[in-house]
This record gives C-alpha cells, structure tokens and sequence, in this order.
C-alpha cells in the first residue's frame, strides 16, 4: 500500500447500553481522532443491538466497504458478549480457544481465579491475531480487516497503541480550522464560493456559543497543505471586506 | 397502530465533524432517551459524510427498515448543509420554497436580515410538515417518517417536545439496574442462567469503575414490569449465595 492511496475505516460499535442511551458513546470519537492521526479516513459508523444475525450481516457489509473495520464491545465474560463468536460465524472460520490468549490470561490471574466466565475471552476465530490489553489482561483481536475492540473507553485507549504496526494509513488529512464571531447565514455566500473555486478541499462550516456570544468555526480539510491555505487568504478575505471579527485562525 | 406493537426507529448523523473526531456527538443519547421515553425502539444509528449520494442511499435504506427515522445536521444556511435538498431527491419529491417555513423566519428576523443564506433552510422536501424551533428560529422537517432535525444539541433538544404528538410509540421497555461490587467472571455463568431462564428479557452486563473501584452494572430490560422483579429476584438470589455486596438496586 503506498502512502498516496486513500485508506478508509468504518466503525462498528455493538452495544444496547448506547442504544436506549444508558451510555453515552465516546469510543467513536477517541478511534476517530486516531485514525485521523495515522492517515485513515472514518467513513462510516454504525451501532447495533446485540444480536448475532445483525453482527454478521453488518460486519460483512462493512468489511467489504472499507480497507478496515473497527468494532468496539461484546468481548467480555458474560452472556451478552457475542462479538466473538459472531465474527466466527460472518467469516466462516471455527471459534475455538487462542492458545496464546489463553496463556496471557493463564498468567494474568492468580492461580485458580481463571474460571469459566474468564475463559470465554480466549475464544476466538480460528487464526485471529491479538491485539494486547496492557489495562486489564483480556486481548482483543483481528482477523482479516476487522479489529475487535472492548467497549470500555479506559481499555480500548490503552490498546490503541497496539496496533501502530497493523493499520497502514494513507496520505493524512490535514486540517485548519478559522473561528468568527459572526453568524453562518452572513458568511453562507461567500463561503460557497470558495467552496466552488475549490472543489478539491473540503470546508465545513459549524456554528458554536461560546461565553454567551455566537460564532462559527470554519474548518478546512485536504491532503494539500497549499490548497488549504490557498482556501483559508480566500476566506480570510471575505471576512476582512465584511468587517468580521477573527476569534482564532 | 396500538399500543402492544413494537415501534422502531433509526437515527442517522449527517456530519463530517463527527467522522473526523473534531466533535464527540451527542445527539444520539438525547434522541435515544427521548425515545426510550415514549416507547420507541432506538435499533441502529449510522453517521455518514456530508455526501448528496450517501444520505440518499442511507435514508432510503433505512426509512423503509424501520418506523421511523430521525437524521441529525445539515439543515443550516451553509454549502455544506444538503439534508434538505438529499431528502428529497430520496424520496421523489420536489425541493422548493415551503411557505408556513418562510413567513416564520420573515418574522423571526429583523427587516432586511432575511437574507440569501437564511433563505436556504426555507427549502425542503414538497409537502414536509415543520418542526418548531423555540431556539433560533429555522425550523426542522418531517416527510412520511423521516424526521430532519439540526445538529447543534441545545438546538435539538428544544425541537423534540415538538414532536410529541408526532411520534406513536408502543409499550415502554422498562428497566431495572442492579450494581454490584464484583468483576463480570465472578457472575458470568450465573447470569447466564438466569438469561436462559428468561429468554424474553434482555440482561446486559457493564463493567464499572468508581471510586477506584470495580464494579458490575446488571441491566434488566422488558416491557413486562414482572418479568423484570422475577429475573430481579433470580439474580439477587445468587448475588446472596456468592456473598457479592450489592451498591445499589
């Protein structure tokens, strides 16, 4: 894979808890933030019930999209952790133990504490590589393009460093963000036409409140350093001709 | 529609802020506890790009799945905003000028200040009914079940008391948590039992820390408020028996 190639992702967070928001979801943004960091672009996110059929069928919609697929959840002891043994069954690989899996884990606990519910976390499909848990013992794991992640935000950003080696990134997206104190509907004309003088960079436009006082921040992104600050003297420009004030730039 | 039929839903984000990590959403938990509220089943959410393409094929994929369906961004007076505009190319509708939404704006801004951009969040799917925005004026849209609400939280959560009479949900999933200072593979196998006995209702397992210290929360979720003391008193039986202390039930 060379580093000019676009490379992509998709997130698949499995989880009810998110679904009749008894939690708030914060693993989308922490893996978003780094894949970001490492040249991958986050197209597309779903959360999904717990439900073995749909794990399946989402998992093989998405990991033929896109270069990699990241599921976060359903890797624990209980009897609501299907991500496993679902990701066997959408692969049509067995699920069995993971020897070395089983070993970490062997020696991560004291000496008969490595009961039953902790063994079901050292099933997996059939030649899975693992992703190590420096928090709490219990690996994740790949297979193919797929990483399964845990849902716990404290766990899966410590495992993120793990996979330095294994995800290739693109290109990165760089990224300049210009605050206003103005409104979007002032700036909505004259931004639209450097968006079209400049089809290649993407500008989006996000109002905020801050300190009581409205403002937009415009954000541009392109793989070009050059475009983006072609972009950002046109925007710079307009705002100057219609006297609004500059927050941050 | 009665009150006994399960009613579904799906929400989809609209935003490459999101995708790209520059904002943690919220609007998800907001919706899925407004709808946990009255009855209606939160059962995928997808977040997509700002790309005319990918909301058409999203929507249509997703409107003719479930009963309804509520998209979040896009709707405001930038380039970047093409809900409206996607909305109704999915569904075959003409994009024009909707009149009720027009004199409310023409009133809500001060003479002179109605200007081009502002005019844009006017546009929508023909025949789309208004959802009412007490914080800023532009309002959102519903056309057949799809439900276009904006993507600035406080903005949102005052349009949802909008929809009340909108939205027909069935029989509310009730819930009861059980906290207990314990790990997962302490209750794992237990738990599972109680599940297979139980089939009916949905026994989610969530690791906590607080305080410094490890803990499970025990979800037990149905419409049925005696199927949920039954599997209840199941699980605090064996809670007694491991002698695991209970934090709160």
């Amino acid at each position: 894979m060379t580093k000019n190639k676009k490379v992509n992702a998709a997130i698949l967070i499995i989880g009810n808890e998110i679904l009749s928001g008894r939690t708030q979801d914060t693993n989308t943004n922490t893996i978003a933030l780094w894949l970001n960091s490492i040249g991958v672009r986050l197209q597309e996110v779903r959360v999904i019930p717990d439900i073995e059929k749909t794990i399946i069928d989402t998992v093989n919609i998405l990991r033929k999209k896109y270069d990699y697929v990241f599921s976060t959840g359903g890797i624990g002891p209980t009897h609501d952790d299907i991500t496993a043994q679902s990701i066997s069954k959408a692969l049509n690989l067995a699920y069995e133990i993971h020897k070395e899996a089983f070993k970490i884990l062997e020696t991560y606990y004291k000496q008969g504490e490595f009961n039953e519910g902790r063994q079901k976390m050292v099933w997996m499909p059939k030649n899975a590589n693992l992703i190590l848990n420096p928090s709490s013992g219990a690996p994740g794991f790949n297979i193919e393009n797929v990483f399964c992640l845990p849902g716990v935000p404290s766990i899966l950003k410590s495992m993120l460093g793990g996979l330095k080696n294994k995800i290739i990134g693109g290109e990165p997206v760089l990224s300049h963000t210009i605050s206003l104190r103005t409104v979007e509907s002032e700036i909505a004309s004259s931004l639209t036409d450097v968006q079209n003088k400049n089809k290649e960079v993407e500008i989006g436009s996000y109002p905020f409140f801050q300190a009581g006082k409205l403002g937009v921040s415009i954000v541009i992104r392109s793989e070009d350093k050059y475009k983006i600050d072609l972009c950002s003297s046109e925007i710079l420009k307009f705002v100057k001709e219609k006297k609004i004030e500059v927050v941050d730039r």
